[in-house]
């Protein structure tokens, strides 16, 4: 199973895929979509969406897990990673219906055992799982890795994080 | 010059098509894409995204204004509501770079002359201004018609009203 991660953001959206042959997980690819502060929001959206519908006509997915935003400084915060966010999951929906959520805290959970774990002790549990010599940087892109891993361990109970 | 208004929504997206040759205007089409609760946001920012491209494929406006989301509830809301304007700024954007965008009270000063006109108020000077017999419902159709009369309005000033 090949399994897509994204942390959703305006500036920068984080991507990693991951694919699992049953508790085996290597990492295929990661990074992040950039968008440049003062381009216009249109072309913004419209660079997230391109780049996350390339990355997936290029790994072909079976599922993608998404970050869950829980919160953001402000409204107008908001109203731009709620639209960074649309953006990415129209180009997602294109391609499968398999689309599924974790928040942070599962995240930690499913990656570290503890849902209280701090950025560090996540990303070196990545570099573990993952068999890798250093850690994935930056961090956006190592969040969306370690998104696609909570995915992968989450076996037969995935569909309670279909995306609603 | 033929302008499509928006007003974002997460279930009801409000739209208005209106022509202008000089100071005439008239009203070609209005209407509300809606998504229904508890269909999953996939399913219903695909239905936003594609109700916005069909409306742009049969009416082929040269701009489009959108009104402009200053405040929503709270967060969730906001990262809800963003997701939605996000679908219809990636259809629009597809097919011009001509967008636009104006706040709540600039769309009342143009259609009214006064800032701080109540909806009703608003409502009558859309149905005068387009020679209609009744006013436009639902409310948010009338919204995205005032949002393109505004926009109609605006003549050689439009380019300050330019999307960001």
């Amino acid at each position: 199973m090949i399994v897509l991660g994204i942390d959703p953001g305006y500036a920068l959206m984080g991507w990693g895929v991951v694919e699992a042959q049953g508790s085996k997980m290597r990492l295929l690819g990661c990074g992040c979509v950039e968008t440049k502060a003062g381009v216009p929001m249109p072309d913004r959206l419209r660079t997230l969406q391109l780049g996350i519908r390339d990355l997936i006509s290029i790994y072909k997915p079976d599922d993608i897990a998404f970050e869950e935003l829980f919160f953001a400084r402000n409204v107008t915060t908001a109203l731009m990673v709620g639209a960074a966010r649309g953006a990415a999951i129209i180009s997602a929906a294109e391609h499968t219906s398999n689309l599924y959520e974790y928040t942070p805290m599962q995240i930690k959970q499913a990656v570290t055992g503890y849902g209280r774990a701090d950025k560090k002790q996540v990303q070196q549990m990545v570099k573990l799982l993952l068999h890798m010599d250093d850690i994935i940087k930056p961090d956006d892109a190592a969040d969306a890795v370690a998104c696609a891993i909570t995915h992968c361990q989450c076996g037969f109970a995935k569909e309670q994080f279909r995306m609603k």
